[in-house]
């Protein structure tokens, strides 16, 4: 992922400027630059930091535009409205995947963001390469500042991660999941001791037996669980059994 | 998309839940329930929700996240931590993912999130289905409360797009795009006038004709931008066939 430099044009709110670096440091990002911020240094910027105050303290402070981006080879301007005459225009997520395609880790990239009240003017918008647009509703699409800030980041980041992620974590998992024969066994020993509890008639089998399979094959067990289960299982037959016992010695005192 | 409630158990600062408020509603959602908030209501919840107070002013209360939750038929929990026993957990992305394809819209989906300073307790997110991850820098991943829902309800947001959107905005550009005759014939004209401004040599072609050629392919220009290098390349052509008249006029007359 090339050198990314987030820009904030004349922001107006010393917050978020706070924000924006805690933002940025949370997604790997470092690179900070002010155009004519209206109040900065300011105790309210470095509360809202947190943990990123370093950001905050090594931000670069410029006059113009022009000085804050000199030396990137793409600059991109985020953007809420429609324009007169249109620019290319991508979404935050096209954009990050733009960038990490076909730019190099020397490659320095600047992305501009604009005041809290107007973003960037039009004059500013035409200095930039790109437009970046981030999908927002159509009945209140204004996002704040700083989180803007975040979800660029945020989509930059996500670039970075392995595309291999699993959707369900599987490999940090403790244990092995169940097999097809573990679960098999399992059920089989349910249906057992669902006959030797009368929830089941061996002569009148009922949906009821098949929602459990389903259920249990559904949530993929792992090998501890199904182990538990059986063990579950295993109790409720010995406490069957002592019980009959139990009941089988009273008959005998009650008859001897 | 489900119903989607944005749950906060116990935010300490008022901001965060104004922040919330106006990160829900930028992505389309509006339904925020706050477990035993520390301050609210509160002046700073209702300036930092912006465009969003009708979000703040319609939060529930609750003792309880399982008051909160009641109805929700799947209850998410966002994490940063790794647990003792793992739980189905997902990102951030492949959890709305998730969402957008398995729950229908009169669904209730809560999502939980934990305090500034320590998250969600283990028996809080032993109340999950699943675990929500937002990916970040293994050297400072802390997110703001603020920050952290706007990530999540900006990836939901985004699957509610359409999957083709172009990356470059295509359909939203104001004049059709050049032909290749129009191309080819511009770049005709455009060596016609280097050869007579004498930048090109007949006799010699350089490199540069071809990076020109490359440059004016690469760009993708509209039937408008063509007509425009056309009309400058006439009117070069015309300057120079008066100066050339000048320069003879001068030459008879001083012959004269």
């Amino acid at each position: 992922m090339p050198d990314v430099r987030i820009v904030l044009v004349e922001p107006s709110h010393p917050g978020n400027i706070g924000g924006a670096a805690r933002a940025m440091k949370t997604m790997g990002l470092n690179s900070l630059a002010l155009v004519n911020p209206k109040r900065f240094p300011d105790p309210q910027a470095d509360w809202r930091a947190a943990g990123a105050l370093d950001i905050v303290e090594q931000a670069t402070i410029c006059d113009t535009i022009a000085e804050a981006v000199q030396d990137s080879v793409l600059v991109a301007g985020t953007s809420a409205r429609a324009r007169h005459i249109p620019w290319p225009l991508m979404t935050s997520a096209a954009f990050a995947e733009f960038v990490h395609t076909n730019f190099a880790e020397d490659d320095s990239v600047s992305i501009l963001f604009g005041r809290e009240d107007n973003g960037l003017t039009n004059d500013e918008l035409n200095l930039c390469n790109r437009h970046i647009r981030i999908p927002a509703s159509e009945q209140y699409g204004s996002i704040n500042l700083a989180m803007s800030v975040q979800i660029v980041a945020y989509d930059l980041f996500c670039q970075t991660l392995s595309k291999e992620i699993p959707v369900s974590d599987a490999e940090a998992w403790d244990k092995p999941l169940a097999t097809f024969a573990e679960v098999h066994d399992f059920l089989e020993h349910l249906q057992s001791v669902l006959l030797q509890i009368g929830f089941s008639d061996p002569d009148e089998p009922r949906k009821a037996e098949v929602r459990l399979q389903r259920l249990f094959n559904r949530i993929e067990m792992d090998h501890t669980e199904v182990q538990i289960l059986r063990g579950i299982l295993t109790h409720i037959e010995k406490e069957l059994a002592s019980d009959s016992l139990s009941r089988e010695i009273e008959k005998q005192q009650d008859n001897g």
